[in-house]
């Protein structure tokens, strides 16, 4: 049997094939669409996500006419080679809708890997629209302050690691990633430049 | 228009749906598979996830022989209301092959989201196999120890806050969170825990 790779997907009788699209950043899970073999071939060498719109029957340059493009940062292809999964690097919303992602009915609680890029997302709209007496506007604006902050709540984790229960630990941890997120982003910088540094030395 | 909702779902001429299987903790995108109208209501009404078998062509109660189960956390539906977005939590990997995903083939250099979840299966898999003279055992066995630790990432961070570049800063936050991560684990915690606490902050 031929190993798995995007010369030997297997495109439907339609010459289809499911793309799931992921934000490779949020983890996200974006839109599900549709490649031929063109829209594959040009995405690998445009960097830049084509798809098949089935409703219009052609191929389809994701945000050419919205500008809302999206960057791809990898393929992957599964273990029967008929779907693809697509993670990019989106420019705007995924959605038609302006939604930022197209699945967004049915239930919407966010479930735990949501919870970091959550809170960005309202850290960047905390920078982009300060509020008066906001503690976490304060904090943004004062990375000498904020660096205090996780020191305090550091000693705080490491004092419950010691002696404290499950439940205060996993608080304190919850006060750490809170304050080190408001860190990063009082530098203009974001989890992701972190969690490439982790990515980098496991290379 | 009727809004979406699962009742209002747009099955093909097949009667499937497309649905994107999730892990709700970790974000990784596990399989792409589909789901008729019974596969639908009983993955809602017994909390486990149905599909439907297109190769056998009958209904699959994921897991049932395997035992690699998933529990259904979140049910979504697309703008278009003719996909689904399926978070789960599986009982073990969601590939036939074993992997943990079926999306094992192409560019698999990991993306920044999934530098989290895979520091933490590392640090599993440490636990169940420790090694001799390894660090990270060392800090996985002493709670105390990995929380003078966190301190020391913390002032350190805080001082690339104040007056250090860019890239020291990501190196530090990077530092941080590798250490806060292993105080978790030290106590039989997971970043889950913590990332459970931001979210209930914010309801």
């Amino acid at each position: 049997m031929e190993p798995p790779s995007p010369d030997s997907l297997r495109f439907d009788d339609r010459g289809l094939v499911p793309c799931v699209i992921q934000d490779w950043r949020s983890g996200e899970v974006l839109t599900l669409a549709y490649m031929n073999e063109e829209a594959l071939r040009l995405s690998r060498e445009t960097g830049e996500l084509h798809l098949f719109s089935r409703s219009r029957n052609e191929l389809w340059h994701k945000g050419a006419t919205s500008g809302n493009t999206q960057a791809v940062k990898a393929l992957r292809f599964d273990c029967d080679n008929d779907a693809v999964l697509a993670l990019v690097e989106p420019a705007g919303p995924a959605c038609h809708t302006g939604a930022r992602t197209c699945f967004h009915n049915g239930d919407l609680q966010a479930t735990p890997h949501e919870a970091l890029p959550g809170l960005e997302r309202t850290l960047v709209d905390r920078k982009l629209n300060p509020q008066e007496g906001s503690y976490t506007n304060r904090l943004l604006a004062d990375p000498p302050f904020i660096g205090e902050k996780v020191e305090e709540e550091a000693e705080e984790v490491a004092r419950a690691a010691r002696e404290e229960t499950d439940e205060r630990v996993a608080n304190e941890a919850a006060d750490v990633l809170y304050h080190l997120t408001v860190l990063l982003h009082s530098r203009g910088l974001t989890l992701k430049d972190a969690e490439e540094v982790l990515l980098d030395r496991r290379r």
